[in-house]
């Protein structure tokens, strides 16, 4: 079994009431993506952070980071706050990353009562992995090293970890309200993809399936409507239609023929960054 | 007298009769840009280049580095296309910018018709900085130099230089038609910036002045127009108007009871990256 460190960042600013409902909202959008992949996993919330245990950590983890609101994760190995079970493990997180003559630091912040410091703690697990390896040249730098290593203590757990894997960021999908969009072209699903990282559930328009494959990749469950977009936004009380036009569309004055409210986020950005931002969503 | 090269991107895109109507509007918007800041400069389009000729080449460049559609310049030298003269100016250059054990290395491009190709260029102008500065221990490094310097070859002339400055990037102000932007915080600001970077002339209807300073850097002939925004849209034949609304204030149906189109170019991002940009329109 393998566990997953889950954090997310946005919605840690909200009221404790609202990030509960975002962070049901977000368990949920990890459970859809995960199911999706015919991944089982158990996620359970502590201390604002999520914990993903899973027989296949990798491609869980792969599939995490295309779930909006996750700002980052990791893979984390458990043990008890004792520090001789952190040195232990502190030093079993280590020795298969280390190569003769690496460097390493240890990081550690601790959230509880504790009989120790962060920075004795650091310093204890340090020793313990500087003390195994040193006969291979191994030793500390503070400020450049090859290899760091993260020891995060809750209370009566400890969590060990060697790396930061990015996810979108953004906020949980549905958490903001609908929004319809309408899919003809590439740019039209990188609109789309902006209003889903900011929290919106997007009620598709496909007219390019081939288009909608992308999004499909971010959204487990999409939903798709039929017929006129401007209808779609009022039967669902969506809150307006995205499209992904550019200026120079704009100003050809095409229009959609509906009084509900348009949004275009690509509207202020030039082709590169467009094209910079869809090779990052069709990665 | 100091010579700028001055590069600009999107617009080379387009067509010749295209290009030049965006270089005369550019060429415009350097001069308005330089005439804020009492600045002279003689501004001549050579090669699909500008090239700008003043006394005071660092205030001049500190402005043009805020003109849109100016995605980089540098500082150049200029002489003959002669290989004896390239060779000089190249180490004129080169010397004051070399400490001792520094490494360098000469990259050439040329246009036109000339006894030599570029990669014999940038040997024979390595030759000689090499030459001069060997006892220096100053060496060539292809992949990692300290110093660059840059030789360009148009037909007659040579330009040689060392450094690329940033632009926006972007395209003209005015060249892509108008816009009312209103201006009540710095997220319209940002919104209105996106707009004129994007090539839009905006026509503001100012709330709030000190808001306006951040836009002026950016405006050296900044219109105001004062009424209701809509109004000001039709009687303009501008082809919107842009604020800068969140997704939050969307929802909240914030309306400008006006029938003309409403853009909301910052309507896809997270505050992290409106924060991120806004620093750097002030910076």
């Amino acid at each position: 079994m393998g566990l997953l460190l889950v954090r997310y960042a946005e919605m840690g600013l909200k009221s404790p009431g609202v990030r509960r409902y975002f962070e049901k909202v977000l368990t949920h959008n990890m459970m859809a993506a995960l199911a999706r992949e015919r991944l089982e996993a158990f996620v359970e919330s502590q201390y604002g952070r999520l914990f993903v245990t899973t027989d296949r950590p990798e491609e869980t983890a792969a599939t995490l980071r295309r779930v909006f609101g996750i700002s980052s994760l990791s893979h984390v190995r458990e043990c008890s706050s004792e520090v001789k079970d952190i040195r232990r493990l502190a030093l079993e997180v280590a020795t298969p990353l280390l190569k003769d003559g690496s460097t390493f630091r240890v990081e550690a912040r601790r959230n509880g009562v504790h009989p120790y410091t962060s920075m004795q703690l650091a310093a204890q697990a340090g020793e313990e992995i500087y003390e195994a390896h040193k006969h291979r040249g191994v030793r500390v730098d503070l400020h450049h090293p090859d290899l760091v290593v993260y020891v995060e203590v809750r209370d009566r757990r400890a969590y060990v970890f060697s790396e930061y894997l990015d996810g979108p960021g953004g906020l949980p999908m549905g958490s903001q309200g609908k929004v319809v969009a309408l899919i003809r072209d590439e740019r039209d699903a990188l609109a789309a993809w902006m209003m889903m990282k900011r929290g919106c559930r997007a009620l598709f328009v496909v007219e390019n399936e081939e288009t909608m494959r992308i999004l499909e990749r971010w959204d487990p469950e999409p939903r798709k409507v039929s017929g006129p977009a401007g209808k779609a936004v009022q039967a669902n009380k969506a809150f307006g239609l995205v499209v992904g036009w550019s200026l120079d569309e704009l100003q050809d004055n095409i229009t959609l023929n509906t009084d509900v409210p348009v949004y275009h986020p690509l509207v202020g950005m030039g082709n590169e960054e467009v094209e910079r931002r869809l090779k990052e969503i069709k990665g």
